[in-house]
């Protein structure tokens, strides 16, 4: 077993394949949930915490068939072009339930899965949304701490998987497609007002139709006032407004422009402070949202907890006991005396 | 002081003032902060739990200025017309942070406020929101309890409060204006999926304006899937699907109908067993909620998490500890070893 010392050098510092075999060690670490690889993967991203931090963070959200694989296929090999490298994570919140990954999406993303620039990870297969994100999170410092100097975190349109998405990347893309109705779907979940860019793909196969999409989006946004506050936006010339944008993943048409794009919103972000005050705030964000989780799953394996709930709950339920009174009742009851499990907080 | 037999015994057997005192003294109780009158509060909603739930409970929402006291008055005064009695609870979240609840409610609802067939109780004022809608939600069951029949629950279209006002009540209406934009505002917010009932007000005012909002919140509706799955819907007539109607609350016209449709709807869930389903839900739901409130509480209060939560959420935020092994860390810390403080959860 290689030490934490000559596995954070490895990572950091060496090229190759030894690199890429150091990588998928450290990240396999992170995903056990035996308590004491639980306490060296801790370890190990304390060391790996001060090489992390320098890429690129995008989100990319969708529904199934949206063509996310296409684009990130197209996207970076562009990148790679220009002379970057690519990391690629997934959340995909139905592998959590399957139990198994999408193995799929490797093979969508033919040249780049094979490419020397890119590393492709897919999503940690169990666990609750909580755990597969912090997974992910964890996963994401490794390839920076790598070099890797755009990171892309996949998520399909599913549940809060794309609130979790938004909350760990600097740039969050809505992709949808020209159809009525996705757009109300993206306002219903909350997923529009997270989007800093919104993609319409496909937009060869029906210009009219992506061209009536772009308009009722924008219209949109603006009317949810995503546009800003308008006086602050005059004053601010480095505000960021969400920004729809037609392309197709497929042919590569419009695949340049929206790393323009990217790169115009990073300039903006930069100049603005916003930038690292986002990270800021996604870090406490993060760590709370763990403490809460934490408390839950504690709370749950407490003795006494456990022994009153069941019989409470069903008095709640039946209205015999008065819900307020059962909660005061139960946390009156709680005493953690172990320390936490490790690994991914609530996960079973 | 009176005991809480006597108080329970005036609450659900006296009427007249002696009731209204009764119920004013008691709720008056549960909106303590002294832990002592939370064990007596406590001890009180046990006396009364058995006295209630046999309340229709009407949640009302829209942004100010969308007439929703003027509908209190004109549905008010026709329940009364019916034979009902009538409560009137708020919740009103501006009340919570400027320290004053909603003076102007009662006088803008002149005639139900003197009427003795109605009660009306402003919003707590002090509390967030999860506090305060606890104590609402207490007051609901005193109110029941004294045996009023139709319990409104009425809060502005701000934050969270919808979502709670929805979670406390049987039937949730959202009143709207004719305008373009309300719709979108409230799909956004996610309250637009919680409306078993959309009013349009205000429809005599530009009748081509209201059909207009009408057929786009229909449409609407039926894209966000609102209309239950339509294999289901085919299978269960009694299934409700949300309503748009028109109504002018200041002319009166459409009120009847409105209430004519709140019955419908009461039948519909009651024999499918929704009514009592969704009523089980929320009692644990509401558990759950006080539970988790509870949980940050002690973590807050806990002495040495406190010791440690300000340098740790500093390195957090300047990058040099990971946000989850902080979070680990701070649970490990964590041992409450005092009761919970009473009243209003998280409450400051």
């Amino acid at each position: 077993m290689a030490s934490l010392d000559e596995l954070t050098s490895r990572v950091a510092g060496a090229s190759g394949m030894a690199q890429r075999r150091a990588i998928a060690k450290s990240i396999t670490l992170l995903e056990s949930t035996r308590i004491s690889d639980r306490e060296r993967a801790d370890a190990l991203l304390a060391r790996l915490l001060p090489h992390s931090g320098r890429a690129f963070r995008i989100g990319l959200s969708g529904t199934p068939g949206v063509g996310k694989s296409t684009l990130i296929e197209s996207l970076g090999l562009h990148l790679i072009d220009q002379g970057l490298t690519v990391a690629v994570l997934t959340i995909d919140p139905s592998s959590t339930v399957s139990g198994g990954s999408i193995l799929g999406d490797k093979t969508r993303m033919e040249r780049l899965s094979v490419h020397d620039k890119a590393f492709i990870r897919p999503s940690p297969s169990s666990g609750n949304l909580g755990g597969v994100a912090e997974k992910t999170r964890e996963a994401m410092l490794v390839l920076e701490a790598a070099g890797y100097e755009v990171v892309i975190v996949e998520t399909v349109g599913v549940g809060q998987s794309e609130i979790a998405v938004a909350g760990m990347t600097d740039l969050f893309v809505l992709m949808q497609l020209p159809n009525a109705g996705d757009e109300l779907q993206a306002i219903k979940k909350g997923v529009m007002e997270l989007a800093d860019l919104v993609l319409i793909n496909k937009a060869d196969t029906d210009p009219d139709a992506a061209t009536r999409a772009c308009a009722q989006i924008t219209s949109s946004l603006r009317l949810l006032g995503q546009h800003g506050n308008p006086l602050r936006g005059q004053h601010d010339p480095q505000a960021w407004h969400p920004r729809v944008m037609q392309l197709s993943a497929l042919s590569g048409v419009g695949v340049a422009g929206l790393w323009e794009a990217a790169m115009e919103f990073r300039e903006r972000r930069t100049r603005s402070g916003t930038w690292d005050s986002r990270r800021r705030e996604q870090s406490l964000s993060w760590m709370w949202e763990r403490i809460e989780a934490g408390l839950r799953q504690l709370f749950r394996n407490d003795e006494a907890v456990r022994a009153r709930l069941p019989g409470l709950s069903h008095d709640v339920a039946q209205g015999r006991v008065v819900a307020s009174s059962a909660a005061r009742e139960l946390l009156s009851l709680f005493r953690p005396a172990q320390q936490p499990s490790s690994g991914s907080g609530e996960a079973a």
